[in-house]
Formats: C-alpha cells, structure tokens, sequence
C-alpha cells in the first residue's frame, strides 16, 4: 500500500486480499460464511486504508475508532482484516474456528480489538449506538463507531430502537454500514435489493442515508468521508453488494450461505490469487484524553433504622445515588420507569450521567454494554418482568465479558393489583442462567444498599431484585454482607427444619417460625441474599444439622432459590428432605397480602408448609 | 344512543361515560391508570358505537372484529366499554382489580372478550398483526384488527418489526389507533405531539397513516372510515390526544400517571356525572365461515431405523410435516432459519401454512400468538439461542393461556464451530420457567416424532429443543412415550448409580455406563425426554434403590435438568448425593466432541463423574 493508504487500486487489491483470505479461512475451518464476507471487503478495504483511526497496538486506546461487526457471521472478513492490520499473524489465522483459538466462529472480545460479542443478529448496531453515546456524553471524544450491518439482521426490532436512539442523542459520530446484499440465510431477504426502502425508514428515523454501490470504492469512500463531515446526525450508508462477490460459483447464489466455497483453488485464483498486503490504518490523535466528571471520594451508603418500612426499590435508588457520587465512572439508565425502579434519585442529582432510554430495554442493555466497552460502570433498571424483553442482550453480554450491574424491580406477587403481567416471576430463573452471573435478592433496605455497593465492583453480568412494597428494616447499617454469603436470623440446638428464603419472604418466614415456636417446632431461618453464588457452607450445616429443609420464593418454582438450594445440597453430597413453596398457580388482581396468600408463600403458608415438611 | 349508534352528540355523551367510568373504577380500587384512559376515550367511543363489528354475545365468533389493548394499563377504559356493551355489569364492573376478579389490572383472556393478555407494552400491536394476518390468509374473512396502542410503548422495537411485517402481507385489515397523549410513566415521550414523526416513520414502513384530533369524534369517525376502505396496506391513525383529558385536575399534566384522579366526585361532576348508556356494536356478517384448508386424516409419522444416525432437528421437521397433513389446523412460522430447525420440510409441501417472518423472533412469537387467538396451530421454531430474543413473548403467551409449540434448534454446545452466540445454553432454564409450559428434549429421531405429535395436543406453551449434529437412532419407530415419561435404558439390580439425562447426551451416558461395567461399576441409565413435567416416580425409584444420581445436560448448570431432578427428589423426600454435569466455562468454537469433552459432558467426563459421586 502506498503511505497515504489512499490509492484506489490499492484499495481494490486490498478487497481482493480479504476476499482470498475469507476464502482460505474458512475452507481451512470447514466452515464459516465467506459469501457474507466477500460482500463487504470493499466497503471495509475502503475503510480501513483511509477512515478507520486506530492505533493496533493499543486495541483499547481512548480515541481510537471502533469498528463493530454487527453481521458477525462475517468473521471470515473480520479476521481477514485483523492478519492486514498487522493484529494477528498468519500461524494465528490459520486457527479459525479451531479448539483454543481466539479466532471463534464469531468474534468474542478474547481478542482485545474487538469490543463486543455478535453472532446474535440486530446487537452490534444497538451496542454501537451505546459505544457512541459514550462518546459523545461520557468520554466526549471524537472517535467514530463503524458498525458493518447486514441487511437480514433489519428485520429485528432492536435495530429500529437503536436507529431512534441514535437520531435523538444526535450521534453524527455514528456510521452504520449496510451492506445490501440481498440473500438470507435460506433465500431473499424481504427487500431484496430496494435501498430505496431501507433509506426511507432510517431516514424517517432521523438518520442521514447515502446509498452507493457497496463494490465501487470511489462511492464507498466518498460516503464514509461524507459520513464522517456530517453533524448533528448519524449516517447510514446503504451499499447494494453481491452475496460471494468474485467468486462466481457463489456469486449472488442461493444456498451458498454459511459453507465453504465449493472448490478453494479456483475461488482463490479467480480472485487474483493471494496478496501479501500489510497496512495500518491512521492513528487516533493520541493526546486526547477522555472526560472525567468531578466527584469521587469515600463512598457514603444510606442507612435506614431498624424497625421502618422502606423498599428495597428505594433503598436501591438511594444506593445508587451514593455510588454515583463516590464513583464519578458510574452510569445509570432507565426503561421510562425511574419513578418506579427509582433510579429517578440519581437522575435529579447526577443528571449527566444519567440516561433515558424510555420504553426500549433491548437498547438500555445494549447501550449499557457500549459505555462498558469504555470503561464506564452502567447499572440498567426496569421492572424484573420487561428484562425478560432484553434477554438475548444480557446472555450475549456475557459472552461480551462485559460487566453491567442490572436491576429488575416490583419482582413478585407481591407487587398486587397490577397483576401477571407486571410481576417478575422468571427473573431469578433467567438471571441465574447467564454466564458468571451474580444474583442477589435483598430482604431489606440496609441489606440493599451493602450488596449494592458489593455489585458495583463485581466482574460481569449482576443482577439485584428488589421489591414495590415496603418492608420491615431488620438489619442495621453497620451489618456487612457478602456475595455468596447469607444470614442466619434465627436458630437452636433443636431446630427442627431450616426455612430459607430471601427477599420478601422474608419477613413472612421470620413470623412463621415465630408461630411454629409457639407450637414448639423450632424453626432455623436462613436469609439467603446472595442467589448466586450460594453460602453453601451455611446451607450444609442446616442440611446436615437438621435434614428438612423449606424453601420460599416470589418466584414460580423453576430455576429459582429452592431449586438452587437444593440441588446444591444434593450435589454437595447432603441429601434432604424438603419442600419447594413458590408461586404455582397464574396470579392475577388482588392486594400483595392477598397475593401471597393465594401463591402460598404467606406465614401461614410457610406454617403449612414447615408442619407437612417435619411431618411428612 | 340511536339505532344507527351515528350520532355525533351520543358520541361525546359515550365517551363521557367511559371517562366517567374510567374514573369511576380506578377510585373504587384506589389504583389503575385513569388518565392513560381518559385520553383515548373518543377514540373508542366512535369504534364501538359505528366501526366495531362485534356479536358481544358471542365473543368467539369466527367474523368478529378484534379489538386490542396494547397499551393494557387503560384496562379502566377497556372495562367501561364492556360495560357500555353488554359484555359485564355494573356489580362486576365495581370488582376491578380486587382478588378474584376477572377485571385485572391489565386485561387477561379470563374475560371471553379479550384475545390476548397485554401489560408488557410493545405486544398487542405485534399480535394484532398474527390476528390479521390469520384473517387474510388462514380465516380468509374480512374481519378488522383494531389496536389501540399508546405513544411511550412506540420506542419498543417490537412495534416495528410489527410495522414491516404489516405492510410487507398488505394488512389492509388491521388499524393501528395511536393514542399520542404525550406524556409516559415519568415524563414527556420522546417525541410528546410531533404527529409528523410518527407518521413518517409508519408510512416509510409502508403504511397509511391519518393525523388527526383524537378528541374531535367527526374527525376520529372519517379516519376509521378512510381506514376500513383502504386497500393494500395497514392504516395507521395518529390521534393527538391530551392525557387525563375532561379531569382538569390531571389533564395534560405530568405526576398523574397510574393512580386515581385525586378527587372522584369532583372529576365526575367536572364530566357531565353518570350515564347510563348501554349499546351494542354492530353485528359481523353471522353466516361467514372461516376457510378450512384441505388435507387432515390418519396421522403417518416418519419412522427411523435403530441405528442409524438422524439429527432430531431433521425428525422434527418430517414430524412437522405428517402433523400438518394430518391436521390442516396446524401452521409453522420460523425466523428466517427454516434450513436449520427444518420447517422447511413443512414449507416446501404446504406453503400456504408457512409463515417466513424473517430475522424477527418477537414478531413470530406475536405472530404465533395472534393465530392461536384465531384457533390455528401454531408451531414456531428458530435457534434455542434466539428464542432469548422473545421471552417476553413466551411469558405473555402463557398469561394469555396461548396455545403454541414453540421449538429451539441448534441447542448446546455440540453445535461445534459456530461458538457461544449461537449455542441455546439457557433454554430450558427460560422455558421451565414459563407458567405450565412443557418442555421436552428428544434424543433421538423417533422419539422426536413421537414427542412432538405429543406436544401438537398440549395446551399452554410447549418447547421442543433440538439439536444439530446426527445422533443415533436408539429407539424403535413403535415406542410410545409420554408427557412426563422418562425411560430406563440400562439397569441391574446392583446399580452403583442413576445417570440422569437427555437430548444429546444420552449416548454419551450409554457409552460411560458401558465403560463403568468394564470397571465393574453398574449404572442405571435414565433418559429424562420430559423435562417438565418430570417422571418423579422413575426418578425417586432411583434414588430410593440406589441413592446416586448423576445428572448431565448440554445446558448451563442454572435451571436445567439438573436442578429440576435434585429438587424434584429432595421435596419428594427423597434426597440423594448428586453430580450435576453441565456447561461450566464460556465455550468457543471447536468440533462437537471437544465441546463436550471441554464443558465435561462427554463419556469420559460422565465416567469420572460417576466415580467421584460413588467414590465419594
């Protein structure tokens, strides 16, 4: 390549060099998608010669640019850019899709240059969307986010709440590139090649469209540069390409998706044969460091007294608040229900670190993520049951090693009236099954608070549950916690059954053993805050102390505390005798008494239970 | 109101009622959201008074108009109608939102008039699109869709993958009623009374869209006119409105989002005071059948020969056929990956059942739902890993006692190279978790058919999860299974230990027991096909003869079989000493043995499991 990396025939050669290199790839793998990645090399040729500013040798730079690939099933392509850029060597190349190699099917960030997992289809553009918000009203860098679409992934809804986003916060430093090329996986795609289509919509979303021929690098780079010169809004660029370009035994082909071209040699030598061509894009401006907000200093938590009644929402609100202000790299967003998850206290003091995300949760994940792909700590907060609308977006976080700190309020029956609908009812189960989670379930609003404090330096996904109605305040301030820890309320020598709990049942099963005393059953209770990990030692002493153990949760039965408690026991080699007691029939209206009632999770319930348990 | 139910004087008096009944309901129960009601009042009263047709005697009638809350929190509004039509009276009316009662907070199918549970926003649009689509191309009648959505719930990306879906099938049958009131839960709406920016998005997705004053009845009255004669395309009515309107004391005001009006009498003397008006909407043609597609008869599953190697996906997808010819009520939709779950098999033989709803899994859920409200069949399928995408919608579907068989591809990590974005590790702890799911996992070809013929008359929401490598054929094309079955593979009397597993990993059991007998070690081999429900009497016969059981599953540890079979025995009081062998570590690509071997579910792993269980 020439210095200035800005000769067109160059940027033709270098096309054709990612083209021979996703070609070898993945015949070498046996698999992969190389038609998905021939599509798109002149549009990342062009790109990484003369737009993308990156400094290689420093992945995680703060102004360097980000290029996300949304379409990462295109991985072929990606490395093929990664072994050009220098980034890895040919020995490393030649291990795609292998056992032990950091060259997956797709891209996962055990390579430092790339920020976040995709293969999910519609992520990378919403996660790119969040990597420019932090641009833009954290870091307050000129780097740009190039993020290379397909144009199946369209379809999804989280592009179109991405698209909204990005037009409201006015990220001009947002380029999406689209690469048009007609064929899904088994055939057409809905609009085939009619740009026309696709420019009106994210044109009607607020965007600056520019549609070109996705194979011309002259309209490839006079887009980008116009892209890049646009202000006040993003752009997407609209490239009509052809599936398996320059392989004319795939070339605009059905059914050539996700294989090895049919014969490596001829794909290779119709392409020209391979290129040695090594380039570096330009570098970011080095010297541009990124905004810091003041604040910081020791971190003060809310206290609450002993004996009152506060929510574990309110008290997750006021912690929240208190991190925020200890730790000036903390964010927080919200699904336009911060009057109800009460991250509206942060909000009113820290408004710049606060984000709306109004009533989009696959986009406040998604833009969670991007601010952690700059080392901002985002805690996310909607209702426990509307998580369950991102959750391809916590699960791919976690293949994005990312550490986000999530929050799922009014989790329960005992929400009330509301109804079904409302309630949380699987987010335990949800949570529990992502990739190093943590899952904790305050009982109480000091607790609430500590194990906040305790989530904000947890590496990965974190999840807190908290509850609509107040409740009692049994711990006080100075009580520390832990995670993979719980509390032993109540024990003796002649306990006769461990009822352990979390959250709030807890003050349920606090009364029930105060009631089964009085009947002379003595009942160990065990608050067991942390859900994941679990205090496994506590729960094999009760286990082996007493043999009967209860189990209560706000929760259906599966996936939740009683399903990890026991077979944790059991596979800790402490069999028990026990009894499941979670929500088992379809709520619907009625007060949160009423509600716990009718689940059989209540006090009486748990008397119910704990008698038929040691009588059984 | 007249006969005719035209007249624009009874119109207002109609929607004052509704007002006042709005009002009324929300202040008997002290919670519920009267203002988010207020709003939209006109705009029903005109439906139900000219527009609506509907035989309120009998809400299941094959050419009734639908009539869907997407934004369910106005269930005071939706209940005043119900009791302007008929549909409840007065004592039931007064019951709102108390324990018992079939006037939920949010509107539930518990009630005959109401198609689907709403509440999570983004959803009723997204159904109505299924129900409309069920009426164009399944029914083949001319009943209408009407959805009344709110503006807040607009930035869910569902509503777009909605809006393509609507135009791309020509829905001139389903009317959009936005009710723009500008305000949300905490604050003004994105875009609060700009009407263009709605409009612009719906038409650049393909539909008509009228703006108009949602207060002015004539106004309201000529859009749904224009609407109902428009052919081609679905017809979006973009109606500024003012929330809390005709209540000075909340109107446009934000703070009274979700709770009585501060002063009942006051409101209601503020809006004329009672009425009485009863009226019925205008009767659908009575005598219009839906259409029946040919073809049903004796059902002819495919058969496999023991021994040869099928994947299930692949039986899933013959199964799907012989159910579909069997039964012509049965219909397939699948997310654009129909060469992967095999719906294509289905696709390629009845077309005119096949939904392709693209790289939209929220959208093909809704989809799903809608047609099941019409009482079609519907069976969905996509990777495991993205039904993620649309638990939400598997959540709803159950609170709406949908019926529909949903299937997960591709699950575990034996899918190999393609990596983790692409494995279902989490699908079982997610559909478990849905209220009277069943979840089944197939081992091998026959029993996939068999299982699924099972599911095709399973109410609720039912799973399927399949996987993509070819497996053996161990079973016999005559062996009956059943919902909450098991079968014992291998068993002796002096069995050392139970292996408890399912799906893809039962030949890795079969061969670790072979090698544990070569040790002298006896194991019982369990297939659990049924996951939920379980086959507790096989597993606590087990655990009482042998008192070890191994469990192994190609899933996450949370939430899977393991959990489901440790809890199941330890509250039948049965407890046991356990090995739980599941997905322990963040898996990359490699082929599908090292998967398992590397997550330590493979023969080897399951036989130095046994030994330590045994061992220790």
């Amino acid at each position: 390549m020439t210095d200035s990396n800005q000769d067109r025939h160059d940027w033709h050669e270098l096309a054709q060099q990612l083209r021979v290199d996703s070609v070898r790839s993945s015949s070498l793998a046996g698999s992969g998608h190389p038609t998905s990645s021939l599509s798109a090399a002149e549009l990342m040729a062009v790109l990484i010669a003369k737009h993308l500013r990156y400094d290689v040798s420093s992945p995680h730079a703060a102004n360097n640019d980000h290029l996300i690939f949304s379409k990462g099933h295109a991985s072929p392509l990606y490395y093929a850019i990664l072994l050009a850029i220098g980034a890895i060597g040919e020995e490393e190349f030649e291990t795609y899709r292998r056992l032990g190699s950091r060259l997956e099917g797709h891209p996962t960030p055990v390579l430092p240059w790339v920020d976040v997992a995709t293969g999910s289809l519609g992520q990378g553009l919403p996660i790119g969307v969040g990597v420019a918000m932090a641009g833009k009203k954290l870091d307050r860098l000129p780097y740009r986010v190039w993020v290379l679409c397909g144009d199946s992934e369209l379809a999804e809804g989280s592009i179109w709440e991405a698209a909204a986003q990005a037009s409201y916060d006015k990220l001009d430093n947002l380029m999406a590139i689209l690469d048009v090329n007609r064929l899904g996986q088994t055939g057409p795609t809905r609009y085939e090649w009619d740009l026309d289509i696709y420019a009106q919509r994210f044109k009607a979303f607020g965007w600056q469209t520019i549609e070109i021929d996705g194979h011309d690098v002259a309209e490839v780079d006079a887009a980008y540069s116009k892209a890049a010169a646009t202000e006040g809004r993003p752009t997407a660029i609209i490239a009509k390409t052809v599936k398996g370009k320059g392989v004319s035994a795939v070339e605009n082909k059905n059914g050539a998706h996700g294989k090895p071209v049919p014969d490596e040699a001829a794909a290779i030598e119709e392409l020209g044969g391979r290129r040695n061509i090594r380039l570096k894009p330009q570098l970011p401006d080095g010297k541009a460091t990124a905004h810091a907000f003041r604040g910081g200093g020791a971190l003060a938590l809310p206290t609450y007294e002993k004996g009152s009644q506060v929510a574990t929402r309110k008290a997750y609100g006021d912690a929240l608040l208190a991190l925020g202000k200890a730790d000036p790299r903390i964010v927080v967003l919200d699904g336009e229900v911060g009057n109800s998850t009460y991250t509206e206290t942060f909000a009113k003091e820290i408004p710049e670190r606060f984000f709306q995300m109004y009533i989009a949760e696959q986009q406040m994940l998604s833009s969670a993520v991007g601010m952690h792909v700059r080392g901002w700590k985002p805690f996310a907060a909607t209702f426990a049951a509307f998580l369950t609308r991102a959750y391809d977006f916590a699960r791919m976080a976690a293949v994005s090693r990312a550490n986000i700190c999530l929050c799922g309020s009014h989790a329960g029956v005992s929400i009330g009236e509301d109804g079904p609908s409302q309630m949380g009812l699987e987010d335990l189960a949800m949570m529990r099954a992502i990739f190093g989670s943590t899952v904790v379930y305050p009982c109480d609003a000091n607790q609430t608070a500590r194990l906040l404090a305790l989530l904000a330096d947890q590496p990965g996904v974190t999840y807190m549950r908290t509850t609509r109605q107040a409740t009692p305040v049994i711990y006080g301030a100075d009580e520390d916690f832990e995670l993979g820890g719980s509390r032993v309320l109540r024990s003796s020598a002649d306990d006769a059954l461990a009822i352990v709990t979390a959250g709030v049942t807890v003050p349920e099963a606090l009364a029930a053993a105060a009631t089964l005393a009085q009947d002379g059953i003595a009942a160990r209770v065990i608050d067991l805050y942390s859900i994941k990990p679990l205090d496994l030692a506590t729960l094999s002493a009760a286990a082996n102390d007493i043999g009967h153990v209860l189990t209560v949760e706000d929760h259906w039965p599966e996936g939740g505390i009683g399903e990890a408690v026991f077979s944790a026991l059991s596979t800790a080699g402490t069999g028990v005798k026990g009894e499941l007691l979670a929500v088992r029939h379809m709520p619907g209206s009625a007060t949160p008494e009423q509600e716990l009632a009718e689940a059989g999770i209540d006090r009486t319930a748990i008397v119910a239970g704990a008698k038929r348990l040691i009588g059984g």
